[in-house]
């Protein structure tokens, strides 16, 4: 029987916010052993990655890469209605994605040591996001 | 049991069209109340992905940002067999992804308010694109 | 009942290197018909992708377009401790990806004509990769 889990997390805007216990914890509570855990966020201007997970600087230097990939307030951009950072929020999303597939095995996730899932804002401001997680397997 | 959909669709070059309800029409077919669907795109120069749905600026705006990472006709790229786009399209391709995975609900997709899914075709001209959908759960 | 395998995979420093056999290999040995794979590399320094089989200029033209969205030893980078390659690498793997998810039909994968899976180093070393492969379905 698949295990679905929905998640609130407030963001303090754009950065990285680790979500590696919240899947983790989704994972226990399914009580799969073996299988795989699917992670979705529920907007269009916020992604979730797998990154390096000690020196925070790796997350800083993220941030330097996808902010020339797609910069804030570029004059081409047609859609501006909530700000500069409004397009640039969409582009950096889709260049990093909207969810994460990871596999579970002995009832926990299967990740590297320097591996951590992370929600990323890509809006200037404050928001609410929503998240959902699905385990499958047996 | 898993339910498989294949899925032609004719692209009319270069540009996203919407298959939010291709997909949601495979879940409702499949019974499947709660668990994943799957959607790949079997080709190397189209991609889908995630993004918002009411501004079709937003997605004029995408193709500005990936025309940069990508351009056609780099005169550094030693792929050009099929003209100009033809390796533009493959980095496109690699840069967004040729699969989603989303989470399903009470029978549906669980996406986001303002979350569309679309196959994004990055060849200049007209295509017919092959997409396999697998739903998966109870 | 879900099958999981875990490959070691060596690589020779930056570059692809075709796993398309040794995923369709997983999918055999699952015995299952109808479902999906799913590939997962344990590591933040290399990535997985679906590409073009046939010519390898496509593999050196996505190198060069990498090259340039994330540049080895670029001075805005804070992160630097194991060399100009260090935090290039770390970007160009969240750019690309870290998991495949791929359709599984008649007891393979169903990729297209032209699909080819790899593995893709973007340390300039040879390193040792570990691969986890989960198949779901029936």
């Amino acid at each position: 029987m698949p295990h679905q889990a929905t998640l609130e997390i407030a963001t303090r805007g754009r950065g990285t916010r680790d979500i590696t216990a919240d899947v983790q914890g989704a994972v226990a509570a399914s009580g799969i052993r073996c299988g795989i855990a699917h992670v979705f966020v529920q907007h269009t201007s916020c992604s979730l990655v797998v990154t390096e997970n000690a020196d925070p600087d790796v997350r800083r230097d993220l941030e330097t890469v996808l902010s020339r990939a797609a910069p804030d307030g570029d004059p081409a951009y047609r859609h501006d209605t909530e700000g500069p950072d409004d397009m640039a929020a969409h582009a950096r999303t889709v260049l990093t994605g909207e969810s994460l597939t990871l596999p579970v095995g002995d009832g926990r996730l299967r990740l590297g040591t320097w591996q951590g899932l992370f929600l990323w804002e890509h809006r200037a401001g404050a928001q609410r996001r929503t998240i959902v997680i699905t385990v499958l397997g047996e």
